[in-house]
């Protein structure tokens, strides 16, 4: 006899099947066991449609009837896009519910496995947690904060430095770690950059799906890959109309302090932000900023900016994870710092990271770390 | 039948157990085959001592007839502490030999294995290259050049930083990190240093057995360990006979412009060095000093300093591999860098490493890399 811990493992791995399209709903998966067999599985896939419980309960058909079903999430109680999963398990006849997580979902917390225990359903959750943290970080921080996850990239040499002093940089990195970018891209619902980049580089800052890796590119066509939004902080109105991530046809959100009255495309929304001024220097209050994303549903934020946003988002707690990419070089003490970070002067202002993984990415080094902000300064 | 890759490949095992000690002769490991059978095994374990083919050959004894001796090294033919090898493998009967490749040794240098042909003992010779070079980087290069081979350490925070700008400093790196050092000390046949971290730290730059790791510790017990020459580079003779890397008891050379007339331990000699004027500044001339090394047999050396001794000796190309030691930390913009390195102005300029290998200890990263030296600056 497996144990809930095995079933729970394929839920999961049906789960991440959905990661690029579920947006802003959580990956879900769900297997259906009766006598030791897998009689239904299912996942969720995009927003809008039915749940992996139901997918998996339409597979098991009459077969569900007093098998228990594992879900990487608990359940739904209420009515969004799609009726209760709850209602269906209940109709279904399952007679026992394995769930990774309670959904911390305001709708749900806890609500949903209750039903379930109302209608005699026997019940275990909160195994596998870890699991169930690493496969919606975004959705779930969201919900319990109202903030997105916050994943910052930035391309540096071994000495920490991201440009000569002239300004000369062009692509530190290999083209290898530039592939790499798309994967973390395509995995957000919204990259952030700023004004300076866009006029320093003009990017589009798109996913290009054919520089996606194999993996990524199993997971979903090229005709449907989604586009993130494009979250432009332009505290100076800078950005025009002609800028390629304007023309390039995907939704942008332009985050300024005052709107212009320039003709913009239909895909573009200028934002009137808040503004924090420091140093005589007017600029967008960034938590006001991560705030309405989160209101609009932006599960995940992928930061591709440079050394000034890098460090007021690092100095504002703001920050989930880190990704350096790193370039086998050495620029020298003259050259432009990773990121500014005004005010530290002692060690113990110093912030702090958990290493999450390392790996070599083509002549590059790929660095992933997790910010640990202490409450106290020291 | 077993191919002459794996036997050898057991000869490299068996010249690995002297790393610690075979100074400054090369690490060579032998075994003799006879009908598929290992019958005999050596490797070098003393400088004085007998090679790996004697040790070897006496386990064979008289099965050595008609046998194939596997060394990871041409074995020498000359008159130097022992007498050749060459000969005692004759005198044996062997009848093949595979050696990994030729030893640059100008004493030998191809004249072993032509000694042996002379003899009509069938020969193989420059399989496994790779092996063969990394196992004796310092002696082969001290062999080909006169320079030993030269690695330097260096402790960052993420961002290429040191210390903070206010000089604070003290462990940026995890006390694993700081285990984790000891084992390349007890590698290296010479510690580098200078006055300034001297009188900054007052450090003795001694291996301490207990702290090394377990395989390192194998090889060697603690009252044979090894202690590397420490060398300080002391232009200004700031470094005084109360120090404690002068009372701790292990020779030391002080790297001068001008000896003074102090009274010094036994273990201390002051060497007198030419000098480089650079913008008005008197310093030791490091390539003068890597010479003098190598003249004094050194093969490998560690450096432990500072910014400014990284920087100058990765600016006279004299970097064999650098030593990362990464803290998870942000120190910002304003803390104090990695290494010194004036006169890089655009980014062609930059040094360029190969990446090694990475790895995880305790908290902190160790990227290990080699310096790639271009002849022209771009």
């Amino acid at each position: 006899m497996k144990s809930d811990e095995f079933y729970l493992a394929l839920a999961f791995k049906l789960a991440r099947r959905g990661k690029l399209t579920t947006a802003p709903n959580p990956n879900v998966g769900c297997v259906i066991i009766r006598d030791h067999r897998v009689v239904g599985e299912g996942y969720h896939v995009r927003a809008g449609e039915p749940h992996a419980e139901i997918h998996a309960l339409r597979m098991a058909g009459a077969m569900a009837y007093g098998a228990t079903a594992y879900i990487t999430l608990e359940p739904c109680n209420h009515y969004g896009h799609t009726p209760p999963c709850t209602e269906a398990l209940i109709a279904a006849g399952i007679s026992r519910v394995v769930a990774a997580m309670l959904d911390p979902n305001p709708k749900v917390n806890g609500r949903g496995l209750y039903r379930l225990q109302q209608a005699n359903i026997e019940v275990r959750h909160s195994i596998m947690l870890q699991d169930a943290e690493m496969i919606n970080k975004g959705f779930l921080k969201r919900m319990r904060t109202g903030l997105p996850w916050i994943r910052v990239k930035l391309a540096t040499s071994l000495d920490g430095r991201t440009a000569m002093a002239s300004g000369e940089s062009s692509w530190i990195t290999s083209n290898q770690a530039r592939q790499d970018v798309q994967r973390f891209r395509a995995e957000s619902d919204a990259i952030l950059s700023t004004s300076a980049t866009v006029l320093a580089d003009n990017p589009t800052l798109n996913v290009r799906w054919l520089s996606l890796p194999a993996d990524i590119q199993c997971l979903c066509k090229e005709e449907n890959i989604r586009q993130p939004i494009k979250v432009i902080i332009d505290s100076a109105n800078r950005v025009n109309p002609f800028h390629r991530i304007i023309k390039s046809n995907g939704t942008t959100w332009l985050a300024r302090i005052q709107p212009d009255d320039k003709i913009w495309p239909r895909w573009v929304e200028q934002i009137q932000l808040p503004v924090l001024s420091r140093q005589d220097i007017l600029r967008i209050d960034l938590m006001a900023l991560m705030i309405l994303l989160g209101k609009r549903h932006i599960n995940s934020v992928w930061v591709e900016a440079g050394a000034n946003l890098a460090g007021s988002l690092l100095l504002a707690g703001l920050v989930d994870e880190l990704i350096l990419y790193m370039s086998p070089k050495l620029l020298g003490d003259k050259a432009r710092p990773l990121c500014l970070l005004p005010g530290l002067e002692r060690l113990s202002d110093a912030l702090n990271c958990k290493l999450l993984n390392i790996r070599q990415v083509g002549p590059d080094i790929r660095i992933c770390l997790k910010l640990i902000y202490s409450l106290s300064g020291s």
